[in-house]
């Protein structure tokens, strides 16, 4: 499943009739309840115990090995959100509970059903959490003292604490409100420039990253290509006639 | 103009009889309304289509590095406010869009109006904000889904949403009052050593930028010479005898 | 009494028997009134201008090397609450003003009592805060705007304004409801694997100082060793039979 | 073929039954003479300047994103030889331009016969070399004066010159001494531990691009798991019995 | 003096005319001899201890930061010589000492005369050398050990020894001789496309500082906008009809 | 051992009546030749299979941490000489595998005897170098197509090529003759400004990890208060009178 989410991601990426994506679940509880207990504890499993072959059991570092090419594999899989070209504006709603959290936190922007309940729930299954909750938790703009609170503890949390310190940015009724919010705010993003559009996700990502003297040497380079679009002046044109103008395919 | 702010704040910086600086604009109606499109779109602007020449046209490569220069020096003009070595506030009322977001991101500390309205404008006009915005929104300590959202959208914010977020940290009713209220904060920190000012200043700027290991040990270097301030003297005599002093000029 | 702190802190990173410290002050008044002006300027001190010895006295660049050694060797002791294996919840309550803001920003989850002042006061006594608030604070999540503010102004800030821009994460009810707080909050983590919450420390401050590509990297390879705990297995086995386990000491 | 050698250095990677990898060229007189300028100049190639379609052409922006995505895919399928987990040692011969510097720069060590003949030859057709040889030059241990030159001149430099600055690090007579050293080197790499060969291979490739302390901590953690292995006792075994051992695969 | 050097390479950085820069000495015996002590040590010079005015001596932290102004002033004007968008060519005769090392260095290419005599001789007036030469000297792709050997004794070194460590890539017989060398050298690089050569030093100067992911990342960004130079064509075309090629100024 | 060496470095840094250090080993035949086997493989030590106690056998995870942490305080014994403040110089002779080369790294000049021996001999027994070795090479301005030779392969490399490579800055006859060249040294640098030594090892030192303007801008922090040594009037007067000076301890 989590191939299939980096080849979709990396395919719309680049399909030129694609301008914004939304990223929800298609079940009327849950967003994602996380780590399937079940499946991880199958023998032959990344997590499991009991080897599934027969053969001389490999020491521990070869263990590592095998675990580290799982996780950054895994890790690649989730960060095709983040890499993908479009916005992903993330839907959720219901539980929203481990892998779910590293999923929202790869998208660009985090919406919420008011009846949203979250959690970074690794912790209590022994593990350190490693798809992107904790790497990108300390770069969201949110307080660190929170979420270290919620990191160590995996306690609820409600869509309001979640509005209120800025995991998402907006909550809506039901899950049907927040898809409204989700798809609504896609079209919106739609309708801009797609150039312009790529290079704000591009520059801001690349912001969350550097510092400022580098990230403004970068957002130089990556204008003097891209302010050569027809768009500026389709924009400017459509801006000075008060008429909405469309922009072509990128 | 950016060329006039540019060698002002060079001024400022180095002039010892300055210890604060307030930034406001002296229309009633707007801070500002960012790029004037008329200009933008005159034959010979760095954004304009037709060449202002006769002779043949420039290759992309060559229009590239032209706008490269062009931006390069564009940021160094608005980015004089970050390095000046006074701190500098903000007042921010009416139309704040598009560079009126760069100019206040590279300002130390932000104050609204009431009635401000802002919106990272450049998607509208096909373009990824390039003078400061989007380096500067993702270390300003505002929620990065949120600050996605409004630049991804153009969508405007009020000054109420803008402090929820801290885009800004105080709102004030009317033009007057923020300014008041911003001529009030630079008249206290007038009145504190211009030694630790401007230290204060200068570390947490360089800790935006880097590790917290690597900022502790600036630090180290940093006091090693401006703790040998009369300053520390006079301000600690002072608090001894409940008594308000006057520090020299830096 | 920082050298105590170091030592006390590195002691409890490695004992077995600890699974999470809670940072709290004796006395009903203060969690600390920061640095002691008296001591500060007694002859001798790293502060006092009057020299112990009777000999030349050192000129300014021996002085600086005096004073850089001092700095860092005071940071590392505030350091020492940020690198300790542990988790610390720091109980804030009364006056916390100067080091009282450093040591908090070092620790990990910070709660208030609803009567607690804060006040980053250096610029006060002429000094850049140099054990680690101007170094912690641009990291800690919250409004630069806010955070420019309180350090330029030395203005106090309440719990409640604290709450509001996330410099603490939770407020109760008097140095009495902060520490109960605090405490139930350590219990809760001593009740988790050791193993993922030193991970998950660990590895949210590594992050807070990498960007994502290389904070995604070092958590595959911290986890590649990690994940192989016997508390996976433990707290899986647990959870499907909805029973509480306890883990072995780390 | 890029992308041949890409799904290919994967798949070794992490095929156990391979410990050291040789990569050299099948034709008796070029390793590569880099780009095909035929190829390069047919329509509807990346540098071609006719489009192969007949619609509107793209404007210059959305131009770049399509060389920007073609750049970065090729950029990728060359790192291969970089994160690919074995070694790979580089055999040179004959002439060496262009592309084949960007190869052999991918390569963890490069071995070159007497009679090559080395060429940055990007600028000679209008192109700063983007596949990695300037970025990955400044990075190996070579004088930078004397990589500025090679890079900005274009100008062929010889075996010797190659050994001489260290590009290189050994030099054999003719394309059957080259290789015959390079699979002896191999050979020789193929009988340690595969654990210590990956660690080794990864930290010093994380160190290049890391400061000390960063690499140090790194090493730590990577070792922490790595150090648990088999190998680590087989081998001390071995030495004190004076005997060869050999290691199970990884 | 300095600040002309910058006005100067400020301005052919940006002039179409110039292609490829020599910087040379006009004096028989020394490219420079460095710091000239007598105006050093004239007062009212920053380096000097009696102060110019009459007033009250400013304190040692407000020395510190006329100090930090001056330097910070001075490293701007040596490191335009970097920053210069065409590649500047050091030829090197003669005594070179100090100051000499520092602007070297910031050069892009370095030759010498077989009679240049080099020394990093600032710790023999108490200084550590402040413009660039302890900066830019662990980046040059030379012995750490030698570097520091040489830069913690001040001991002279011959245009032989800097050939064979890298810090210069090319010795040639007398002031004539190196001259020559440069000039045919600057040629060579003026009659290449001037979009290869900008983005060639432009890459190698970013790659010196980043991480290979990053440079990579940043070439691919460059080079979006530069390939669609139509120097890549005439030099395609000019390399199919084995002829030279012309290109146009940038 | 390792931990005496550390406190031996914490105090001679400190020491105002030490300038210059040399290290090297009181035996004939080895400057070090690394890891002990015999004591490695001990019962309880940190890479022995065999566990001390009788008690249940830790994790992977567990012992995972345990070595993390033996190796982060055995990096801390090591990198003690490259943070000592006074200048090591490193004579090496004889066998100088393993731990030799770490130590050597750590140093600041590294000196050999003709008939010294090197090899980076950790991959041999199943370890990557984890104590700096694979930390430092990469950024001590050697060939990195060398460096991955010799840690790959562990092979032999005379003093001559050490030299060659610029692994060593210095080669002489014998024990005698390379500890008579490094007290020359030693002698030499200690009789330069202590100030103007430490500001140079510690600005090299911190380049190695910056970007260039990361480190120009340190280095104006840094000799803002250093500058103010009465050691550049004592030097430059001595300059003019053409006369030794002797300068005040640090």
């Amino acid at each position: 499943m989590w191939l299939s989410l980096h080849e979709l991601m990396t395919r719309l990426s680049h399909d030129p009739n694609v301008r914004a994506i939304v990223l929800t679940a298609s079940g009327p509880r849950a967003f994602s309840a996380g780590l399937d207990i079940q499946a991880a504890s199958t023998p032959g499993s990344a997590l499991s115990s009991s080897e599934s072959s027969a053969t001389t059991p490999p020491d521990a570092a070869r263990k590592a090995n095998h675990l580290r090419r799982h996780i950054l594999s895994f890790q690649t899989c989730i960060t095709a959100l983040e890499t993908c070209e479009k916005p992903v504006i993330c839907a959720l709603h219901g539980i929203c509970f481990g892998l779910a959290i590293d999923i929202a936190l790869a998208c660009d922007v985090r919406l919420a059903a008011a009846d949203a309940r979250f959690a970074v729930k690794e912790v209590d299954v022994g593990i350190a959490a490693d798809i992107g909750t904790l790497t990108r938790l300390p770069r969201a703009g949110v307080s660190m003292s929170w979420a270290k609170d919620v990191c160590l503890t995996a306690r609820e949390f409600a869509a309001s604490e979640a509005l209120a310190v800025g995991f998402v940015s907006g909550v809506f009724e039901g899950k049907d409100g927040v898809l409204r919010a989700a798809l609504e705010k896609a079209v919106l993003v739609a309708s801009k420039s797609p150039v312009a559009v790529l290079g704000t996700k591009e520059i801001l990502n690349y912001s969350r990253d550097h510092s400022v003297a580098d990230a403004l040497n970068y957002t130089a380079v990556w204008n003097a290509a891209y302010l050569q679009t027809q768009d500026v002046r389709d924009a400017m044109l459509a801006g000075m006639k008060k008429k909405k103008t469309s922009f072509a395919k990128l």
